[in-house]
């Protein structure tokens, strides 16, 4: 079997080669997964230059999340060979095959495209939980955004639609308007000093009370600007590469609140059955086709350099993936 | 009677002006006070220049609390002639003097110095919800501030101290130190890059979950970043001119949370008695000599622009006040 490897942090594209492991042998319980799909989230490219919040003891294999077939089994009817399973979270998912206890695996719902289930257990809760566990909205309330074209703005975008919100998605680039509009954006603006008074005119000065940060800094800012007094703006990634910042008018005056969301404190802290409940019904949402979002190419894993500048790009149409056993 | 006036918002030595007022007659149930001494608080020169969250109808007198005495009552037993009041909160009191119902004026505390109870109704309150209202602290806990010399910063110390949480206050002038440490301070460092590290040092790793910000910009990210996880930073001030920011790594990593304060809003959602039970606990404190601040120097009204310029400066030792009817 291969893995990529990591032995240093530095500028991803240096510090990843690709190493052949030996195949190790099954114990009692254990199931062998071929890795079918997984993806190149922001938090690899963080955790590869040392940035993120945890970072593994080194060398590490990088990779979080994917899908895989099981191709073995040792003493468990847990899974059988053949079963398409969702990759434990954190398992080191960029290589050819994964060795996990069979107990606990779970099984992709039949009719889910591989590509968009490899993809299930960061960003779509990501989604899900920042739009339920910080502010109580009401259907018909308005949720605002930065990042709108990422993958977890799509997502947000999508249960935002299914859950009665409506949507202000904020992008930096207009073409972008008419893809997100299919996918059910209620509103897109490219961002601008001129945000604030752009959501007011878009929503006819609704209450908003709720916005979701990927961006940091004059982002951030621009966001909590557009808020309504007693608003939160939750901050969970930082494309701009600057911290978080709201004006004192904002926090003051508005009594605007920042908080931030990281998916692993929310594991950390939240009951093993809540999760699966929360993973379950994204779960279904994705076989359902209703939690979509697009891919920008699938790589092998010999190509993990080139894979990685596609990921680190701006003005990407989607993910990249990694399909360690061939197209999926 | 005369007082301050302004007509335009701008520069606040060139729009404040003095001028002769008439003297109102009474109306049954108000009283007229001689204004004795009334503070320059920093939202008064953000009233002047127009930077602050309301604003009144120009033209305007400026100044928001004070002492007064009773010197006509008409057709009321609420005050007599001679009385020591509190002047109404907002009430314009950069004048010689105010008129107003007699009905509801809080009486100065007997023994209480006439210089400290006009700076009763803001600063201390302030203080006191700041270490109240946003984490429930416990006797041993730390709380952190910076702008530890300011007024507000000085009631913290002194408040905190009364209630068993100890102190870290950070200033921008070593000099400060010895001042703050006999008011009560436990540690107080000149602010850097370094705080975080040296907030642990001195706190022995303490895990400290409130973090009190007046100065804004970076000042507010050294704060955040000194927090433990889940701490919260509570911005009411912004000294630096810029908005509050934290680091990523705070928000989302360590889930610290930015919130806002201003006592104008915790008024307009606080219910009267809840309000007056924190004015009075905190006016007792006051007679009692456990509040305190420096005074930097007293100024007769015609001076006013000398005073609006030794409040607007650095460095200053202590508040400035209005005596326009002679020192107290």
């Amino acid at each position: 079997m291969k893995a990529v490897r990591f032995s240093t942090f530095g500028q991803p594209l240096k510090v990843v080669e690709v190493v052949e492991e030996p195949d190790a042998e099954l114990k009692a319980g254990e199931a062998r997964l071929e890795v079918l799909a997984t993806p190149i989230n922001p938090s690899d490219v963080l955790t590869l230059t040392g940035q993120y919040g945890q970072l593994p003891k080194l060398p590490a294999v990088p990779g979080n999340e994917g899908v895989g077939r099981v191709v073995e089994v040792k003493d468990s009817t847990a899974v059988r060979v053949g079963d398409l399973v969702f990759l434990p979270l954190g398992a080191g998912t960029w290589r050819t095959h994964v060795v996990t206890p069979a107990d606990g695996l779970m099984p992709v719902p039949p009719g889910t495209d591989v590509q968009q289930a490899s993809m299930m257990f960061i960003n779509p809760p990501t989604a899900d939980i920042l739009l339920r566990d910080f502010v109580t909205l009401q259907p018909g309330e308005w949720v605002l955004q930065n990042a709108g074209n990422s993958a977890v703005g799509r997502y947000v975008i999508s249960l935002a639609k299914l859950a009665g919100y409506k949507t202000v998605s904020v992008v930096r680039r207009e073409e972008l308007a008419p893809e997100l509009t299919a996918l059910g954006a209620d509103v897109v603006l490219v961002d601008s000093d001129k945000l604030p008074e752009q959501v007011r005119a878009a929503t006819g000065g609704a209450k908003v009370r709720l916005a979701l940060d990927a961006v940091g800094g004059d982002g951030t800012m621009r966001l909590g600007d557009s808020l309504a007094p007693g608003g939160m703006v939750v901050n969970y990634g930082v494309m701009s590469g600057k911290g978080p910042k709201l004006s004192a008018a904002a926090t003051i005056f508005k009594d605007i609140t920042l908080r931030g969301f990281w998916l692993v404190l929310w594991m950390k802290r939240t009951p093993r059955d809540a999760q699966r409940a929360v993973f379950g019904r994204l779960a279904k949402l994705m076989a359902e086709g209703q939690l979509k979002t697009p891919v920008e190419g699938t790589f092998p894993l010999e190509n993990i350099q080139d894979a990685l500048a596609r990921a680190m790009e701006g003005g990407r149409a989607g993910k990249v993936l990694l399909t360690p056993n061939g197209k999926v």
